[in-house]
Formats: C-alpha cells, sequence, structure tokens
C-alpha cells in the first residue's frame, strides 16, 4: 500500500490539521504507526480492497507532511471534504475515533487540531462570548468572581437558595451547580431554579447589581431542554452543561436551539481523556471544539488550585478562548473560567498568569471562609479589587477585615 | 476532616459501588488519596465549609470500604441519593468527574461500577436486545455476519449501495457505515440511506432473507432526529450512533424517543479513555451504561484483530451484555459487535471464544477478498458455518472456493 507520509506536502486553506504525538507499539516503525493512524482516521482499512479507487484516494487522502521521530509529533493534514459541517462527533470519529486503540501504537494523543475557516464559519460559536456576558452582568473590566454552593451536594433547595444569596449579598458575581447536582431527591431541580432565580430577582432589585446563576441543566436531552425552558420561564440567564459527560451532540443541540440563554460549560471527566500527556485528547482540542459548539464560559482549569494542569497550557488554552483572530472567523470569544480548590491568597498569582478576562470561581474559598459565606464572598472580591488597585493582598488585608480572616486560613 | 474510609462498612443492595485502581501522587498516602476522591465525587470540598451540616454528611457520605495497598485498588460505596435516576451524564459527572484531574492522584482508572436495581431500573434498556434482533433478522442461532461498507468514506451513494448488495448477495446479514461516514458531499446521507434501503427491500423480496443496515446518524441531537425519521420513512430498522462522540445525552435522547429502530452502537474515541490500564475509566463501565442507555447492539472489541484489548476482557464484556440475571431487571441483553481487522481464518478462535450470542463484522475480509466482496461475503459465512457444523476452515475450504481464496490471502 501506497504510504500516507508525504514529507513534501504543504498543507493548504483547506485542510484540517492535526498534530498527534506518536508512541509506536515495541517493533513497530514510526512510520508504519503514522501510516496506520492517517488511514484509519480517513480512507485506508488494514488490508488492499477491490472498492478503492485511485480517484478516491486522490481526493481524500491524509497527508503526514511532519514526522519528528525524535519526539514522536507528527501532523497530518485531512482534506476538508472528509467532514461534515457542524458536526462534531463526526470529526471526532474521524480524528479522534479508532486510532487510540490500534494494536500499531503504544500510546497516541491528539495534542492539537487546525481547523479551516470554512469548516469554522460551519458552526455558531457562543451566543454571548466576553463581550456579551459583561454587559449582562455590567461588570465591564475586572475579572467576574463566582462561587459553586458548598457542599457539592446535600443541601435542600432553601438552603441551597440561602447560602447562595449569602455569597451574591457578600459580593460574588455569580453562583452556580456542583457538577454533581442536577435533580436528586433532597433537591429537585425546579424547585431550587425557581427559588434561586427569585433570590436573584430580589436581590438585584435591591442592591442594582447583576446576578448569574449556572442551573445544572446535564441529563438526557429532553430533560435539558425542560429545565433550560423552566429556567427561561423562571428569568434566568444560564444554562449550565457538564459538556463532557453530555456529550457533543447533545451540547450542540442545546446552543443550536438558540435558548437565549448564556452556556456555563463544566469540563468534569476531562482529565480522563486530557490528563494523561502520551495518550488521549488534550485540553486545548477540547476546548476549541466547546467554542465551536458554541458555549460562552468553560472551565480551565486554574494553574494554581487543587486540579493538576500547568500554567503554560491553561494560560494556552484561555488565550485560544479570548482569540479574536480571523481563523474563528467572527465567532464570539469563551469567557475562561477558572475553578478548583482558589482561594484568596493565590488571586494575585492567578490574575498575574491569566489576567482580567477570566471567571474566578471559589466554592471552598467563600464557603469555607472562617467567619461566613459573606466574609467568604466579600473577601473573594477584596482580593481581586485588590489586584486591579495594583495593591497587595496582605496591604489591602489591613484594612479588609473579611480578607485578613481568609488569609489567615488559606494561606497559613 | 473525618475519613471516608470505612472498612467495616458493608454495603447494601441501595449502594452504588466502584472500584477504583488509585495511584497516589508522590508523597500522597493511599488513604489521603482515597479520601479526596471519595469527597470530590460526592459531598466533599477541598477545605471545611459552614453549609455542611452532620445531617448531609450522614445521609450522603461515601464509604470506602475495601482498600488495598499493595494494588491500589478501592471500593467506594455511593448512597443511591447521590444520584438522580435515568440520568448517565450525573452519574459520570459524580464518580468519574473531577477525580481524574486531582493533584492527589498520580493515575486513576474507574475499574468497574456495580448499580442498584432501583437505579437499573429507572433506564428503558435496549428497545430489542439479542432476541428482538435475531427475530427481526430471522437468524436464530448462529453469530450474525456484518461487513462495515470500504473505503470507510469517497464512495458516492449508488457506488456504496452496490458495494453492500455485493456483500448481502453474498452472505451477509447485515451492512453499516463506518463511524466516519455521515454525511458528506461525495455521500450525502439521505440518498445513501434511500438508495441502501430500496436495495435491501428489492433483496430482500427476491431471496427471501431478512438485512440490517445501520445507518450512521451520529451527529448534534437535531440532525439525528431528522436521519432516524428519514430511517423509518424509508423502511429501514437500525440507526448506527457513534455513541463515545455523540455522548450520553445525546444517545439517551435516542433511545426515550421510542423510534422503533435498533440502535447499533460505534464506540470510535473509547479507547481515547479505556486504553490507559492505569487512568480513565473501562470498557466495562462504558458498556454497561450503555445496556442502560438501551443499545441493541455494541462494539466490545475482538481479542483477536486490529485493535488491542486482552481476550478476557472482550468476554468479561460480552458476558456482561449477555447476563440475564437478576441485577439487569429485566433490561433487554446487548448484541455484542466483534469488529476491526476481523477476517475468515480469525473466526475459529474468536468464536470459540465468544461463543454464538455475536455479531461478526469484517470490513477488509469482506471488501479486500482477492476475488470480489461477494465472495469476501461468501467466505465469511462459510467460515461461521464450518464452526457451527463442527469443521476446520481448511477442511470446509476444500470444497468452498470463497473461503479457500481468502485463506490464501488472509492467514498467508
Amino acid at each position: 500500500m501506497q504510504s500516507y507520509i508525504d514529507l513534501s506536502y504543504q498543507p493548504g486553506k483547506s485542510d484540517v490539521v492535526c498534530l498527534f504525538r506518536v508512541e509506536p507499539a515495541v517493533n513497530v516503525s514510526l512510520e508504519k504507526a503514522v501510516d496506520a493512524i492517517a488511514g484509519e482516521s480517513s480512507i485506508g482499512t488494514w488490508t488492499d480492497i477491490s472498492t478503492m479507487s485511485e480517484e478516491i484516494r486522490d481526493r481524500l487522502r491524509p497527508r503526514a507532511f511532519s514526522v519528528d521521530s525524535s519526539s514522536g509529533l507528527v501532523k497530518i493534514a485531512y482534506p476538508l471534504e472528509l467532514f461534515e459541517p457542524g458536526n462534531i462527533p463526526q470529526l471526532l470519529s474521524s480524528v479522534a475515533g479508532n486510532i487510540f486503540g490500534m494494536k500499531h501504537v503504544e500510546n497516541l494523543r491528539l495534542e492539537d487540531i487546525t481547523l479551516p475557516e470554512k469548516y469554522v464559519k460551519s458552526f455558531p460559536g457562543p451566543l454571548f462570548g466576553v463581550g456579551g456576558i459583561r454587559r449582562m452582568l455590567e461588570i465591564p473590566l475586572r475579572p467576574i468572581v463566582g462561587t459553586i454552593v458548598k457542599p457539592k451536594v446535600g443541601l435542600s433547595p432553601t438552603a441551597w437558595r440561602d447560602a447562595a444569596r449569602e455569597a451574591l449579598a457578600g459580593g460574588c458575581d455569580f453562583v452556580k451547580d456542583d457538577e454533581n447536582l442536577t435533580s436528586q431527591d433532597f433537591c429537585p431541580f425546579d424547585e431550587r431554579a425557581k427559588l434561586a432565580l427569585g433570590m436573584i430577582h430580589s436581590l438585584e432589585g435591591s442592591t442594582a447589581r447583576r446576578f448569574g446563576y449556572g442551573c445544572n441543566i446535564s441529563g438526557s436531552v429532553e430533560t435539558m431542554v425542560k429545565r433550560a425552558e423552566y429556567i427561561k420561564r423562571n428569568g434566568g440567564r444560564y444554562m449550565m452543561i457538564d459538556v463532557v459527560t453530555v456529550g457533543f451532540a447533545g451540547l450542540q443541540y442545546m446552543r443550536n436551539l438558540n435558548t437565549g440563554l448564556a452556556i456555563h460549560a463544566h469540563r468534569a471527566m476531562h482529565a480522563a481523556i486530557t490528563r494523561n500527556k502520551k495518550h488521549g485528547i488534550s485540553m486545548i482540542v477540547l476546548a476549541k471544539l466547546c467554542r465551536l459548539a458554541g458555549v460562552d464560559q468553560l472551565h480551565i482549569g486554574t494553574a494554581v488550585g487543587k486540579m493538576e494542569g500547568p500554567a503554560e497550557e491553561v494560560a494556552q488554552i484561555k488565550d485560544e478562548m479570548l482569540d479574536t483572530s480571523g481563523k474563528w472567523r467572527g465567532l464570539k470569544t469563551v469567557f475562561p473560567v477558572c475553578s478548583g480548590g482558589l482561594h484568596q491568597g493565590l488571586i494575585p498569582d492567578l490574575m498575574k498568569l491569566m489576567g482580567n478576562d477570566i471567571i474566578i470561581q471559589a466554592g471552598g474559598g467563600v464557603y469555607g471562609h472562617p467567619d461566613s459565606p459573606k466574609a467568604g464572598a466579600a473577601s473573594m472580591r477584596q482580593a481581586v479589587d485588590a489586584v486591579m488597585e495594583g495593591k497587595s493582598i496582605e496591604e489591602y488585608a489591613k484594612s479588609h477585615a473579611e480578607l485578613r480572616r481568609a488569609l489567615e486560613k488559606f494561606s497559613a
């Protein structure tokens, strides 16, 4: 069989280019592994077949145009014709499908993907993006401060509402359900959403501030649709979706419905796929697909909290979500969400690494404050305000008791 | 904080029990890692919080009741109340969510999951199951023989139909799209489905046999619904779904719609999650979730073909899909599909390992036959018939030219 390796090939504007990290199986050459990967992800079969034609091969064959034997990094260009517009499952089934299970490789990782502008244009992208979210919440410049109501599960709807109210009254802009809270007997979705959204409307009236609530609608699609409609009817602004466990078919559908709700995307389970540096799919690839599908806010890591993820990688994802260059064909930006083990003491480092166009979420940092959730929320905002004013949080804490108390606990 | 480890605990009938393989991070004890995992997958936070109560903790806390420090195997029991009935994304976001990304672990794998009967009952399970599929195709005992029309992509609708006809006329019972063929310009879905289903109806008239066609509907949910309706209108029996790249929200929805179509589940991309033996989620867990969701046919591996997957693991998944014990609460069985690099020479070993209640799919084995796809299909059936008659394929090949020619090529 003819090889798909063609080092003289220069990828064109209508190629999908995938960067793979390939570790061939024992006794398999890198070239053989690359040919197997290129074929299995496009037009190939393990044996020569009578129904194949030169015409198909000429038009649709992939080309591995860069093969680095020391790193195992390989770039493969695929003609755009191989892919159905607007269909993320089909893209993944092609370039991230069977290949991970082939005997030719010991490990295989899809590190990055570059998509032709024509393909990008076949997706809606975010409904709001950073600008739209900032206008909706009337927060023009600083990071948005959010919290995850804790404990993750177990609060009744009224207890949930009260805990959320404390955080918002204290200074948070955004509250959300945790990824594993949907509609359990102890806290049914409708009851929680209705109480929380009612509380928000009342608090907005008395404070002249604006708030967001990421209600977790994750479930089978008919359930998500019902929940999104319920949120709309109750004047909510957001639906939260666990994008990896829900999957791209459901996520795309909820965006394509044009409900008018912003999508807060939690990435629970991503690390089952993204964490191993030799195998699986990188978070940058998943994040790009989430932007195509059209999430408005996406958890991307913290670089400084309880979850793994090197700072450079998190910053790279952030840059990609905020990129407004032509390659995104006008698709709106995605608000990067930093969440997971964050507390007041980590804010200066976080903002130095990530800038101001981020959503900073702290659950334990708010609900674990030694005095109260309200003080927790206030101190989170104080930490952000300190950085915005160019002051150190230690200095700021001298005149802000909530922050001082927080730092005593969390930065001890 | 109080530990979730309770070695004296005996899991009850209403516990969800997860078997994890835990490799703690450097300088983290197994016990500390287990506590972090148990908490993050249920009610815990990284710090103590003021909104937590004894009552919540008593009612909802998980218990790690088995911790083996030599293997790292850990069993955690979760109260059923933590989980929303009929919601696979919520289950995964809980017990297979954030935990894979925690710094406390170097690697973490969800090896198995045991679900309470009450939870199992909250799902529909397969519409047909093995018995229903066998009745539909009128094949009571032997393995069903299928093929994937090759090349994977590139054929026009008429070329696809003609290639499929050859395979069915030659002896295959089932034809299917490949995982990366949905609706590309060279082969639009509607045109392909209409031509293929028309061909099938005509061939059924002239042969008195029954055939199945797994049309790949994978895409955003509105697209899948349209395609399923189109298949129904054109008299089809199956929809094929790439279950991993589509995701569980979309899969559950398509089953819950009760279209009357059987679901053929391709598992493209599973190995990004399942392959690493130290990290991710095992295929047995994904397969159990697919049975809950209600697929009728599921790719489970071959143990003998081009894809990795130890024979014992593949056999274990097969047994689980065919299990009719009380734990499945009457949910129908799933027809295990063996697919990937199979050819005539591998059939005896495959059937010895897997038995007769399987669907054997060969793409290259049919379309790579030296004479024709028709001869390829005929020889696949001959190999199966030989085993059913207790004969060796070499002996059978003496009086069956198609099989002889196949073995000359594939078993050389």
